[in-house]
């Protein structure tokens, strides 16, 4: 692995997050978002409690159609299957040639040929942010992942030069999740701490980041940005609902209670 | 847009409404659900909360079959594609063939030609009941609904005349959903106000909405009482909820403990 | 139907159960479902809540390969049709091929054709458990299953008999549940009794329970503790949920946190 890099600690509450949170809700953009059967509820109730609009458009049909009138596309490949991959690329397609900014979540990339293939494909239609975590982006990168199903066996910190890397050549925004989050424009490296350990025994946290920061990357000045707010939030958020829950249920609700609570009292 | 109309005003509690909740609970009528992946596991458990049988039989090689043995049926758009539109065209056809009512949920028509398009395919089989936002409402009436993906951007009020014409020209018993949400089989309106705007910041509120009808045609009197029964408790039950929520997670947990508590206590 | 047989009651706590929730903590066992879309979220928070390890892979180009990397399968035909029909029989014989434990929910089977044939399919590549209500197995056992949608009509007692000669004939552990499971292995017969009716309110608490069998299989000495292990921790944690609950919402988050709470404190 390679070694340490240079980061800059962000941490909420912070003057840039409180103003792109508050476009967030202002604004409310539209969000596409074409993510796993296991996460789409959870997934919506997030951008509701922080004042996006949700759109789970992910019929082959209608994708292309919608990534042009959206403000925002989320494309997580987490249970995919052949048709539903040719919607995703379609909707990446769309969004690319219409400007509209997109993210990919590339779960369990590397650990299964079908997906590392449509991976492989999606990146042509160069997303606005990659998010993953230290197994997917070390994967990206030609690494060897050491992915356990969609679970990583590496830490994020260790994946986080690869991330800058992964930035450089792609021009995406590269975003690690772990126990720190690492964001990295390909220039700067931007590490987030906070959280909560219970984040990872609640199904959706990590996904439904994903459509957090795509939906940000409507409102906020740069994808670097979105990111950052996004990951700050998440870890505000889960702290504070750790606090008040008594195990991975109670968590859920808490979580959802606290992004409403934190987005409404800004500014 | 149409000038206003006169509206009966109902409010939950009401012996109606009483009657046909304490139906559905002895009855315990099997409402088929062919609905959109965001909404599938609320939708199940407010259909449990209230005493109804929810099933999910979604399969193109088995709708048409089990919408005979089914005693109601609920048919969203939300996140159609190929395949399932098959499986929702059999089993509106076979619903209509064997007289088993069927509800209508047009999410979103109007904003993408595929599901317009299938929605007026769907018209062919007479729903029961259709149930839509305002814009979806006007968007069936000709008009422009303006829609931002799933959401409306004109009031309730506005397409209520819409509703009674529409259901004039369909024979159908149309709903509007709104902070006011109307109800009109082409003869009569029917307001209820009620709810709260945190159940605009939950997903699957509005759809669950449209299985609750469905099950309520199994067993009230005319489609028309059936749809009031279920706008009326889902607008006491948000009512509730919401006055003893901290936000919209805990709001969600609250409704389905209010939709049982309301109706295990009722007679 | 049959006379009663003879039972062995086992209740949590006991010693075998203890140790079998340990190593399932311990081993993380990566469980791969391909299950039913209402239920998917749930099952992957139940998992996680034990300390196992989802996999939701249910692609037909993925579901194959994953299953003999998965450390345990899950097939639960809820929701099934065409494509997703073929993937469930490519990872059975997968699971078969490679000596991956895999544990058969058949809802619903003898109610519609399709799932009836592909459960007869499925059955081919010999499941390591089968776990289903009594009109289910009673369905497998070739009688009249008497069901109502994905309910059974009958009671868990008045199947038992049938459980224990569909394990002589299939050579799987069968679990059949009700207000008593009983479970067994052709040879004895375990009966759990407890949990609480507000269970059959709350959707995913049949079908997560087929998953932590699933889980439990890779760890536990045989199929007949995995599936003991996993009735009664459930049992446990519905008394103990119901409690604390206000109705079938809380019910779900308190059960959830139990889960956690019974299965962190082991040891």
């Amino acid at each position: 692995m390679k070694g340490t890099i240079v980061t800059t600690i962000i941490r909420y509450p912070h003057p840039e997050i409180t103003e792109d949170l508050s476009e967030l809700r202002r604004q409310n953009p539209l969000t596409q978002c074409i993510t796993n059967v296991v996460v789409t509820g959870f997934t919506a109730n997030v951008l509701l409690a922080v004042g996006a609009s949700p759109a789970m458009v992910i019929g082959v049909e209608e994708a292309a159609e919608f990534a042009r009138i959206a403000n925002a596309l989320l494309i997580n490949v987490g249970t995919v299957s052949g048709v539903e991959s040719r919607a995703m690329l379609d909707a990446a397609q769309s969004a690319h040639e219409h400007a509209t900014p997109w993210t990919l979540d590339p779960v369990a990339v590397g650990a299964l040929r079908f997906r590392t293939k449509l991976v492989e494909e999606l990146l042509n239609f160069e997303p606005t942010v990659i998010k993953g975590n230290a197994s997917e982006i070390l994967a990206l990168s030609g690494r060897e992942g050491g992915a356990k199903g969609t679970e990583s066996i590496f830490g994020s910190e260790e994946a986080a030069p690869y991330a800058k890397e992964l930035a450089v050549k792609t021009g995406s925004v590269v975003v690690v999740t772990g126990a720190t989050d690492y964001i990295s424009d390909g220039d700067t490296v931007i590490g987030i701490p906070g959280g909560d350990a219970i984040m990872t025994k609640v199904t959706g946290t990590g996904c439904s980041l994903g459509a957090l920061i795509a939906s940000l990357t409507a409102v906020a000045p740069n994808p670097l940005r979105a990111s950052t707010a996004a990951c700050a939030l998440y870890a505000a958020a889960g702290e504070r609902a750790a606090l008040e829950s008594k195990g991975p249920g109670s968590f859920a609700v808490n979580f959802l209670d606290q992004l409403t609570s934190i987005t409404t009292s800004l500014s």
